[in-house]
């Protein structure tokens, strides 16, 4: 079942979702840490993009002045459904609402060089998130493809994330607590790389649809 | 001027100044940099601290019990008066609403695990924040100190700020726009600690008043 569609050219902050918050997952496959040469984590990873930096599906992202590398991040997200706080991963099904597509959209040399990977994810528009709330599918082996230009740049299955979406919501929901309609960036298979303007950029996930955006100044 | 008191065991959330982000700055007081054997930061280093961990005035503060060390920060807090995006340094002063106090309550033991700051300060009731909102203080040269348990254990002033308000907020507007209510935790001096369960703590700003609240389980 699809339950939202979200506005083009309108924050989905005005949508149905209305996320608080986003709570991105960093280095959650295997493959991608790799890629980085960054050392698995042991337990989730975990920042924050903020609800600004949402955009809907059609929506333009926007290559800051400032920013020298842009990157996609293809991500499945979670969408909460309900206050959840201290949630056994047994129970952590009944506190979703269902998934969608997110690009995690990143200024790779600011994250290099700030350390703290917060501002270099945290631009206006930084947050493709779309087109729909799949509330319907297992999220357990879904394939996740991102594409630059129509051609694949990223390709993979949710069935390599290190850390599961049920797991997810158990271990964030024991930091703080999520509230109706904010979003869980799951991370991004390998495969990341740079976009410039004019480019367009795709998340298909098998299952919810397909996120597409154009990069502008 | 005192604009609004935040009220004890309510959420500033729903409080008048309603912050939907709290962005807030690593190593903006060059005695706390050396604290901690950091290098000073060439620009601001930002990260998020969600809106669910906000508490007011005399709430308490909950020691998770995944957490081995809480640490106390005492920080000015900048509240955002409308909506602000690439503003100048030099008109930044018209998104300001006022000043308030706040704790950046940090776990360190996480903060050091992960590398990344976010879960080490994003528990629930991580971010006390009052008692007032300040809207007629010049915050140049503001005393701020810091009281565990009646006793002094850090004693600054403003004026030893790294990056001044007005800078912060211009800063952080070419990054992510910034909503009524939202603040900006300007940074913490040197001499933070930890604290244990019944510990109670105060930050007090000189022309902003006492932010107090006791760590419980």
């Amino acid at each position: 079942m699809i339950l939202a569609t979200f506005k083009s050219g309108k924050r989905i902050g005005y949508a149905p979702s209305a996320p608080s918050k986003i709570i991105a997952v960093g280095l959650n496959y295997i493959d991608h840490a790799n890629e980085l040469k960054m050392e698995l984590p042991k337990e989730p990873l975990i920042f924050i993009k903020p609800a600004t930096s949402i955009i809907g599906h059609l929506d333009k992202i926007i290559y800051p002045e400032s920013v020298k590398r842009l990157d996609y991040e293809a991500e499945l997200a979670i969408v909460i459904k309900r206050i959840c706080k201290d949630v056994p991963e047994k129970t952590a099904g009944d506190y979703i609402l269902g998934y969608t597509c997110l690009n995690d959209v990143t200024a790779r040399d600011l994250q290099k060089r700030d350390g703290q990977w917060t501002r270099a994810k945290s631009f206006d528009t930084f947050c493709p998130v779309g087109p729909h709330i799949a509330t319907d599918i297992d999220p357990g082996d879904l394939k996740i493809d991102l594409y630059l230009n129509k051609k694949i740049k990223q390709s993979s299955s949710t069935k390599n994330l290190i850390f599961k979406p049920h797991h997810l919501v158990s271990f964030i929901s024991k930091v703080c607590t999520l509230m109706p309609g904010d979003l869980i960036a799951t991370g991004t298979p390998h495969g990341v790389g740079s976009m410039d303007v004019g480019d367009e950029v795709e998340v298909r996930i098998e299952g919810i649809g397909r996120l597409i955006n154009k990069v502008s100044r």
